[in-house]
C-alpha cells in the first residue's frame, strides 16, 4: 500500500509539524505530542483533555480551541498515547478549575488516563473522566472491554467544551459529557480495509463483493460479513442497531461520519438514506453533520452517530467552536 | 470497487439530497440539480456562479454560501453540467447587478459556460467570466485544451466571493478573480487511481510502487510515473514545478489538498515537508489550508497550490466565508 509519507517511524511527528504549520491558532509540542490552544490556561475554566491512537484525524487534535477541547495527546498510530503526554496536557491547560479526561473505551486509552489522573491529582490537579462507548456493534472486541468509542466522542468534546467555555464548574461539565455519551449510539461499515504505515499493508482482509457491518475504528470485527448491499440498504441495517438500543424520546443530531476513502459524494448520498430511515422511524433530526470526522486511515466506509438532545444539550451544541476540523458562529 | 451508493444512475441526485437535508440553509433544487443561497438573490450584490462535474466535493456546491459562491451547478461524474443548469443558477441568483461564471478549464465546461453566458445575457442578465488554468503539470489534456483548471477554484471563488459580498461591481469582482488565477498555480500526484461509479473500477492503470506526477483531478495522465516517492521528494517535486512557473513576490497562501483516499495525517505530514521546501526556497507563507476541497473521488495522492496575495486579495482571503466546505469569522 502507498502512502504519502516519508518513514513510518515518523508519520506522527511530520504530521504535528504539519499541523504546527498550517494552525499558528495552536500550540503544537512535536517532541512530546501536546496539542494545547494558545490561550491556555483560560482564567477559571474547565480544562478538556483528550487523546488516542493517531489516524483518526480531525479527532482529536482537530477539535482543541475554543469551545471544544484545551489539549489532545496523539499517540503512535491506533496506539493509546502515554500518561506523561496525559499530564503534561493537563498541566497545561489547567486553570485550577480541573480537567476533565475524555476517553474512548480501549483498554490501553483507559489505563493510560487513569494512571495520568493519579498522576495529576498528585500534582494537584482536579481531574474527572468520562468513559465514551457508543458502538452498538458489538459487546466486546480486538482492543476494548465493553462498548467501543466513536463517533460520540466528538458530541462529548463539543456539547461538554461548549459548557466549560461558558465557566460550568467541573461537575456539571462532566455530568453533561455523560449525559451526552448515555444518549448517544453509532454503527460503522467497511467497505475495505485500512493500512497502517508500520504494516504497510491491510491490517484485515476483506474480500472483494463484501462489507464488513459493525466495523470498529482500528478495522476490529464487526457483527458479519455479508455481500455488498446498496446505500440504502446499509442505512437500514445501521439504523435500526442503532434504534434496538436506543429509543429517543427527543430530537437527535446525527453524524454520518467518513472513515476516510470513501468521497463525499458518497457520504452525502448515504446521509440521504440515513434520513429516509430515521424519518419513517418517526425521529426527529435537529442538526446533520456529514463529513470526515472520526476516521480509520483510508479505510472505505461510513458510521452512523445519533445523539439524542434536549433544549440544552442542543444548545451547547450549537454554541460557537472555533478548532481545525469543526467550526461555526465565531 | 466497492461504493456507498445505490445505483450510478441516482449518485448524484442522491447526494444533492442528502446535501438538502444536511443543509437547510442552502435551496437545493434535486430535479434541475442547482445549488443555491437561500437568500439569493442579495440586492446589488454580484452573484457568483460556478459548477463542473461532480466527484470534486466539497467543490462547488459545498462553497455556496455567504461571501463565496452564490450557486453551484454539479454535472454527473467527470461530466460538466448543462447551459439550462447555468442559465436556472444566473437566473435564481442575479439581482440586476450582473452574475460572474467560474470556469474551470475543460473543454466540456468552457463551451457550455460559453453557451449560458449568451443565454443569460438574451434573459438581460450581464454576465462576465473567468477561466480558471492553474495546473502546471502539462499544457493540454485528454478533457483540456491549455491548462487544467484545478485548486486555484477554490482561491477565485473564495476571494473573488468576498469582494462580491462588500457590494464590489461586477467588472471589479471579475478582475479580482482573473488576478486571483494568474497569481495561482498547481501540482498534483496520484498514488492510486479513482474509480467512477459507472464504470465501477479504476479510471486508469498505476501500477503497485508507482506514482503519477502531475495527474489531473479526474485522473488524466500528468508528466511522469515513477518509483514510489517519499513524501519529501514529492514536495520538492511539486513545489518545484510550481516555482519554475511562478516567482512569488509577495506572500502566498498554499493549499494542501487531499484527492480523497488520503489520510488527514497524511496530509499534515506532506504539508510539513511542503513548508520546509517553501522556507528553503525563500517563499513567505501568508496561510496554510489542509484538507479535501478539490478531490478525485476515492483517488490517493495529494495537490499543492500556490495563490500568491498583496494586501488586499489577502484581506479578502481572511473576510468571513460561511459554506458546508469552508467557513471562518462567522
Amino acid at each position: 500500500m502507498k502512502m504519502l509519507i516519508n518513514v513510518p517511524e515518523t508519520v506522527v511527528a511530520d504530521a504535528l509539524r504539519g499541523m504546527a504549520a498550517a494552525h499558528p491558532e495552536l500550540t503544537v509540542d512535536v517532541e512530546n505530542r501536546v496539542i494545547v490552544r494558545q490561550d491556555a490556561p483560560v482564567a477559571g475554566k474547565v480544562a478538556l483533555v483528550s487523546g488516542g491512537g493517531s489516524g483518526h484525524e480531525p479527532l482529536h487534535g482537530g477539535f482543541v480551541g475554543p469551545g471544544m477541547l484545551s489539549a489532545a495527546c496523539p499517540g503512535e498510530v491506533f496506539t493509546s498515547p502515554v500518561p506523561d503526554q496525559m499530564v503534561r496536557a493537563a498541566a497545561a491547560v489547567d486553570s485550577g478549575a480541573g480537567v476533565l479526561f475524555i476517553v474512548k473505551n480501549y483498554t490501553g486509552d483507559v489505563l493510560n488516563f487513569d494512571m495520568a489522573a493519579e498522576l495529576a491529582e498528585d500534582e494537584g490537579i482536579q481531574v474527572a473522566k468520562v468513559l465514551v462507548n457508543d458502538d452498538v456493534a458489538v459487546t466486546d472486541s480486538l482492543y476494548t472491554a465493553g462498548r467501543r468509542g466513536t463517533g460520540a466522542t466528538l458530541f462529548v468534546e463539543k456539547i461538554a467544551g461548549a459548557a466549560a467555555e461558558e465557566g460550568q464548574p467541573l461537575a456539571r461539565v462532566e455530568a453533561l459529557a455523560r449525559q451526552v455519551n448515555e444518549g448517544s449510539r453509532s454503527f460503522g461499515v467497511a467497505l475495505s480495509a485500512c493500512s497502517t504505515p508500520s504494516k504497510g499493508s491491510p491490517t484485515f482482509d476483506l474480500p472483494a463483493g463484501e462489507l464488513e457491518l459493525g466495523v470498529g475504528i482500528h478495522g476490529e470485527p464487526g457483527r458479519e460479513r455479508r455481500p455488498m448491499m446498496t446505500s440504502g440498504e446499509i442505512a437500514d441495517f445501521a439504523v435500526q442497531a442503532i434504534l434496538d438500543d436506543l429509543t429517543p424520546r427527543n430530537p437527535v443530531v446525527v453524524l454520518v461520519n467518513g472513515m476516510g476513502a470513501t468521497p463525499l459524494l458518497e457520504l452525502y448520498g448515504f446521509n440521504a438514506e440515513v434520513q429516509r430511515v430515521l424519518a419513517q422511524r418517526g425521529v426527529v433530526v435537529a442538526h446533520t453533520l456529514v463529513g470526515n470526522y472520526v476516521t480509520s486511515l483510508d479505510m472505505a466506509g461510513a458510521s452512523v452517530t445519533l445523539c439524542e438532545v434536549d433544549e440544552e444539550l442542543l444548545r451547547l451544541w450549537n454554541a460557537p467552536v472555533r478548532t481545525a476540523g469543526l467550526r461555526w458562529g465565531v
